[in-house]
């Protein structure tokens, strides 16, 4: 069950309600977008941030967007809002892609009145407890990747500028993630901001003679460019290697679910896989891996954030592709850079649920994790149970909507609290999308799905029922329910607004 | 001198006159677009062309778009208009890239009236010499490369459906150029087309399992897929090798125009360049090749259509990338397969005037041909003597603007007719934005180009008149002055459009 919503949100507007995964798929719009010509013999190049932001013509009120490729090493956020802050613009509305813990002066930003309004995918840290704590004068919006770049498709989000560090950038524009001290990878997300800005600034700290090539991000779309010292951290823009996990439990977990994958029918030439860079989903790949190998299967494309499990896949000859939206590590960095058959995809391709075919839609198989799952199969990766944003959804929703087979892993609870629950305090992902829960006390099946389950009890897989999970759930030494978080009535802190544009469900302030 | 136009052409609408090659180059809009979801689970796979003609909801009146990759090879066009015309349609427009000698059946779909309308940036062969002829009721829109991208990206060229012929496809809609038996290379044309047109159609004859990477054109702007037995003929769509100059005059003029690039001080580190594929071209870039090598000098870029002499400069070294929106040869589509400095570009990347910035902005020198000049230095290479539609502009007016030395390399005469003249019969490129014209009797530079005449002078280059080449070219045995074609008065049958969306000439009946 999708708990209700307002007709009305202040500070958001009119709300259409979710009204089913697919319910919204109609002739969708491209929004027009003004260009400005640049004649022959005219640069792009200038000397500040701040000569960008004038040159933008930034107003109050203006809505800037950034990009989340240099993840928790980020510093273009910082430093071009500090310019912002201080050449005193009011009311900014920053549409990100996502927010880091790096992001914390953006919740200075915030408490004074320089941002009103913030739009994201996913946002962790001192900007999430700033918007839990009511500092944004307006409801945050909570997207998913596919989302966002629908929304920003479409202008349901207008971006006056976009703001795009670049790892590597000519003095014309062209920008690439694969090249300099701040390598990335792929560029998805800002593939799309860069088609729909009205403007759009490179902010680089590896300016190379004309043509930056390859090229992720084209001239034709950059106004202007920007040379800094540094765009961010190295150390923390990708992660040097990513671990299997080695509790008892989550193999246990990973055992099963490639199992269930195996059980499913999919797992044959052609299958195509998702997965995040958490332990369990690489213990998962790993199996895979073994068995594509030992049966001689070769796989179409495996897809997401990439990371170096994948690239190992690929190289191995089990994936014919990679469809790489971002680089989780330094492995796929290095592959992306000189391997065609690991392909970039923008956000759009990759789950805007209004495209002509997003890749999630290609999806067998998607491994995707939860903070609590409820007896309807909903799924929350944004609210935890003390009341803090934990994250959002990314892509969590699309690939569950595109894949076939939407598989969440998870153990039944914490050390203190049950993660199988009766009702999710926030919907992230419908229930209608997921396929099957799979715990270290058996697999859930939803209902929907009456084939899968066949396939699992033939297969002689565990299959139980989602209340009987949510019962063991319950009953974990040491587990006890949480205090209840998101009331029913209260003001809203955050919107969180399906792939398609309704609004799936709010956070509200707790009382007191 | 430019001619005045009407303020109205019949067939066509309002005319903007044009005003100058920068007049007008305000704020751009790119149109909005409507894009067809697909859910999953949905295909995109159809059995026909006509089942796909009958998905896209075509109706009379409708325009519809081919590209020219597969050249005079090309069957996809000849197919789709055969299945138009025997499902009945009328008065359909054509909005083609380049229409070749091989779409003559085009010819009958005009004077039958399936066809009332035909927009393309070349045209040559039997099409031609219908709209020649006066067989189409509405005027021919003749248009630039970059010119073409613009109006189908602002919507005053708003294409019904888009008939991508697809060398290599996936039942999905992922299309590229580098593989199947009718691989071409670079797919820069359709590229837009795909991008702005309500619907677009993959004929392909060479169906892969998905995805079709390396990706050129992306799934999520394709709505059907149709396989076929065949797109085209590969022997005619790409030529095998291109061949240098032998005639002496064609090597005394290479000679000259070589000379020429290296005075203007333009021949350094960073140079760029493009040519088109003929004889005198080619000598030229055997010239550069050679100075290139000797100086040690590494070019940034060359553009444009790629033959295999731009790939072998790029192999030595001399060049560090090529930007290719078509592959003239075998040896380019090789090289295009496997080489990541030889990127694509789009119509609009390379020639777009209300792009935030062209490929041809970035322009050094390049080498354009000319049926006429005249004593403004106006060029035609629309307009044959004897009244004959010879092509158009193709990329000729959109690198003459952009390029920094645009330069004319001619004979003053053909065999029976001269070259220079007083005044062109059809202004193709403005001369305003020629700086010089080579000639066998000397290098007549545009006045507006004082610098480069000091510098040609110093060189000790045969600095001439275009008055004094006129008056030679007049002289030449056995020429005489061609008879007057493209009266000032008389039914218009083709219009011309600068790239930035005016009217610069007129292509009038001959009267009797």
């Amino acid at each position: 069950m999708i708990r209700s919503v307002p007709a009305f949100i202040e500070g958001y507007g009119p709300v259409e309600p979710f009204a089913g995964a697919f319910a919204r798929l109609g002739p969708a719009t491209r929004r027009s977008v003004t260009r400005h010509p640049v004649r022959p013999g005219q640069g792009k190049l200038l000397p500040s941030i701040r000569a960008a932001i004038e040159a933008c013509g930034l107003k109050d009120g203006a809505t800037v967007s950034f990009h989340h490729h240099l993840r928790n090493g980020d510093d273009v956020l910082r430093a071009v809002m500090a310019e912002i802050a201080a050449m005193g613009f009011r009311d900014i509305t920053v549409a990100a892609t996502s927010l880091f813990p790096v992001h914390a002066p953006l919740a200075d930003h915030i408490r004074n009145g320089v941002v009103s309004g913030i739009s994201a995918t996913y946002i962790r840290g001192p900007v999430a407890d700033a918007i839990a704590a009511g500092a944004l004068p307006t409801p945050a919006v909570l997207l998913t990747h596919g989302g966002r770049a629908r929304a920003v498709e479409a202008g349901d989000i207008r971006i006056d500028v976009a703001f795009v560090a670049a790892p590597t950038a000519d003095p014309y524009g062209n920008i690439n993630g694969v090249q300099g001290k701040s390598a990335c990878g792929t560029l998805g997300y800002p593939m799309v901001d860069a088609r729909c800005a009205d403007r759009v600034v490179a902010i680089t700290d590896h300016l190379v003679p004309y043509p930056a090539c390859p090229i992720d991000i084209s001239q034709e779309d950059v106004d202007f460019v920007v040379p800094v010292d540094s765009i961010g951290d190295p150390q923390r823009i990708v992660s040097g290697i990513t671990r299997v996990t080695t509790k008892p439990e989550g193999k246990a977990i990973a055992a099963m679910a490639a199992a269930v994958i195996d059980a499913s029918g999919l797992l044959k030439d052609g299958f195509s896989f998702q997965m995040g860079a958490g332990g369990v989903s690489l213990a998962v790949a790993d199996t895979l891996k073994t068995i594509m190998s030992e049966r001689g299967i070769v796989g179409s494309f495996a897809a997401g954030g990439i990371t170096g499990t994948l690239v190992e896949m690929l190289e191995a000859g089990l994936f014919r592709t990679l469809f790489d939206v971002q680089c989780f590590d330094l492995k796929a960095v290095d592959s992306y850079r000189r391997n065609p058959a690991h392909q970039s995809m923008s956000a759009s391709q990759y789950g805007n649920p209004h495209a002509c075919g997003a890749v999630v839609n290609q999806l067998d198989a998607m491994m995707l994790g939860a903070a609590e799952v409820d007896l309807d199969f909903n799924v929350n990766v944004t609210l935890g149970n003390n009341g803090v944003i934990l994250g959002g959804s990314g892509g969590h929703s699309d690939t569950a909507a595109g894949a076939k087979l939407a598989l969440v892993t998870t153990a039944l609870a914490t050390n203190t609290h049950p993660k199988i629950v009766e009702r999710v305090s926030f919907v992230t992902t419908p229930g209608e999308t997921i396929d099957a829960v799979v715990t270290e006390a058996g697999i859930a099946v939803n209902p929907l799905r009456e084939d899968l389950r066949e396939r699992l009890r033939d297969a002689g897989l565990p299959v139980v029922s989602i209340e009987e999970l949510q019962h063991k759930a319950s009953c974990c030494d040491g587990v006890t329910p949480p205090p209840p978080v998101n009331p029913a009535e209260g003001r809203i802190l955050a919107v969180g607004q399906y792939r398609d544009g309704t609004v799936i469900d709010v956070i509200r302030a707790n009382p007191g």
